[in-house]
């Protein structure tokens, strides 16, 4: 064992990953989204393995920091942000305002750094994990569970691509756009993963369908925590009538309208608990939101909060000012899951069921995808973050990536492909 | 390199420790004072090594923790909390209110739980440091510094305990009762060991005499950051006053007055920065206080805060509310200087100079007491937290602990050893 192993080579890797259509707020899904997978080679021997988003700004700033990482310690995971904030030369252009293709909260060059290096530190905990013998969760202060519960994800969605498009043939899921295909979607999870929560990605439908379709899971599949996220899709008037509508069936509802003030109002007229990964998406919109009880579940992504350590730290935050934690996910593999689970497995508050895309993914990059029983997945005690590669699978992906030339992921041109009259929706929508 | 080291034992062996006689708002220093050294063994053969506070309720909840941790895993940090709180059973009686002794802020159960817990985490990580050839701080995400500053801690103090009491001979520091005594005693502490900025522990004479201490502080160091903690001692109107007239000459005012209203207060009519480790010394203190603006720079204490992981936690709250952070001391040996040296390295925003009251100690429990050069202490990469403890020393200091009877720290009975008429001082006392 070295007391100072140093990173000498960083390797980004760009693949595209194929994604069923799945409906939100903007759009719908891309049959492919384009992910990037970090390895982090040590003068130890050990390597370690991250992944984040993939679209094309990611990819250019995660190239300039691996070309930076070499030679520099691996363990100062805080000297990450450092290098990542001078690999960022944007030459005076400021980053664009709004992400149509992340629904991920208001954009900045912070959270772009921190969607980066969110990558490199998990790679640099795994490989510290290797290195010393320790699971990942031993290095950020210890497992308080040895299992973490997720949630089933529900998406309104097509059968299948317009014309056909993406991965042939198309999953076998079919389509669900209305309520009983929403409660066959949640039926299949619960038998298929046994979750025990389902959440509902809204702001789809006019809002009384999607208030239909959470009474008849409320009627399902009783007593189960549900949630319902139209991703700032209604007014406030609209949030209070499908908060007063839904009395009693939601454990949280997440994110029903786009503003600060108006997620305020919406919860103090209500009461309903309102959860958030998109107006509280970085430490600079907390002092705001929360003196303003705005927010009283915060979902962290630890891509774009910058990694394993930089959640705990939220999870401190949140509570200490009385706010709970869960956990926000946008489509991803087994490493980021892995990631997930190891930080969820050490933050003692983290009582709500975690969300994840994972099981609408068909392909992984690692040689064992996880496998939900009871909705959870156990913490391993192996060292690091306990998967390995498959360079098969990653090769064959990454060959995609070059053949497709999708470069980013952008649901409202998905939607005009079906849809030539779809436009960016305002928000709020309804 | 094992996966998951356990906890075979843990020791905890109170001392008591020389202190000379320095003087606060409630009165002075005893001169024997309880401190406690906390060792984990391993079942890697690994051993680690805390150190916390020693009063008698300390050692009577971090015995009843020993016996409670062995058979755990060490790195499950996070659950020593739960484990503490387990073991401090109280009965029903509610914690006294008020600590004579500590000038430490509200007194909790939770911030003795934490203060206890404090030692055992720094063990724990001690002892995974060795384990796997890390450094503390690489295990608390790597060290952004290779030096941490401190600064120069400034009494008012007589030349020997009442009746010869204490240490023999005493230390030859002489008194500082006057201007003139606290730059002779600053020039010293300059020569000696190269610190670049002052504090003084003021809250002993009437505001005008520390006002001219300050005065003369400025004057012989011109440019050295300067501080003046009064431990509440003032009213708002006196706080006010010395703000005033120490106008550009102090880096910041600690804990002039006692209340987070008066310290928002001072801070409102005065602009002048106010640091704290009395009004804010728990997570719970924080949103009234910072929403109040009543505190610009947190004086972070590993030990009541909860051990590194907290403050490091800590220092993202206050990274987050805009509020500077550094670091408290109170009568310490090097262990917890290693501690504090280790987790103050990997906090980015620590930019003023650390307190630590070490100088004052002429004892130590380690081989290689720390030396400070040009008033900093550099960041060991040897594994673990880099000390190793003198077993002869210890086991005289114990000795010590059993003859002496002394069992807990209060200034005000020690001051009433020389003033029989001394009461406790109700503060503010000026």
């Amino acid at each position: 064992v070295s007391g100072a192993p140093h990173i000498t080579r960083a390797t980004v890797t760009p693949i595209l990953i194929a994604d069923p259509p799945l409906l939100n707020v903007l759009g719908v899904h891309q049959p492919w989204t384009p992910r990037l997978i970090v390895e982090l080679e040590t003068d130890d021997g050990a390597v370690g393995v991250g992944e984040t988003y993939g679209d094309t700004e990611y990819l250019e700033l995660a190239s300039a920091l691996a070309e930076r990482v070499a030679g520099h310690p691996l363990t100062r995971l805080s000297q990450l942000m450092a290098l990542a904030a001078q690999a960022l030369d944007r030459a005076g252009e400021p980053a664009a305002e709004f992400d149509p293709a992340g629904l991920r909260g208001r954009r900045s060059d912070e959270k772009l750094v921190r969607s980066v290096v969110s990558a490199f530190e998990v790679a640099a905990l795994d490989a510290l994990g290797h290195i010393t013998g320790q699971p990942v969760h031993a290095l950020l202060g210890g497992k308080v569970r040895e299992r973490v519960e997720y949630s089933g994800y529900l998406f309104y969605r097509w059968a299948e691509h317009p014309h056909g498009a993406g991965e042939a043939p198309a999953d076998d899921w079919g389509a669900a756009l209305d309520p009983d295909g929403v409660v066959r979607q949640a039926q299949r999870f619960a038998d298929s993963y046994g979750f025990r929560s389902f959440k509902l990605k809204g702001g789809v439908f006019a809002p009384d369908e999607e208030i239909a379709a959470i009474k008849a899971l409320a009627e399902a599949f009783p007593g189960y925590p549900l949630r319902l996220d139209p991703n700032g899709g209604w007014s406030v008037e609209t949030s209070v009538r499908v908060a007063e509508e839904l009395d009693g069936l939601l454990e949280y509802l997440e994110d029903p309208t786009p503003t600060v003030v108006g997620m305020a109002e919406v919860h103090r007229r209500t009461g309903v608990p309102l959860a958030t990964n998109m107006c509280v998406t970085s430490f600079g919109e907390i002092p705001a939101a929360f003196s303003a009880d705005a927010v009283q579940v915060v979902l962290s992504d630890h891509h774009y909060w910058g990694g394993l350590q930089a959640t705990r730290e939220l999870a401190a935050i949140c509570r200490t000012f009385g706010v709970a934690l869960s956990m926000h996910s946008n489509t991803h593999l087994g490493i980021s899951l892995a990631a997930m689970t190891h930080v969820a497995a050490v933050v003692p508050e983290l009582v709500y069921a975690c969300d994840t895309h994972r099981p609408w993914q068909t392909e992984d990059v690692i040689t064992r995808p996880h496998v939900f029983v009871d909705g959870a997945l156990e913490v391993p005690d192996t060292p690091g973050l306990g998967v390995e590669v498959d360079r098969d699978a990653l090769a064959a992906l990454h060959e995609r990536w070059l053949e497709l030339g999708v470069r980013g992921r952008d649901d409202v041109a998905a939607m005009r492909v079906a849809d030539s009259d779809w436009e960016q929706p305002t928000l709020p929508r309804f």
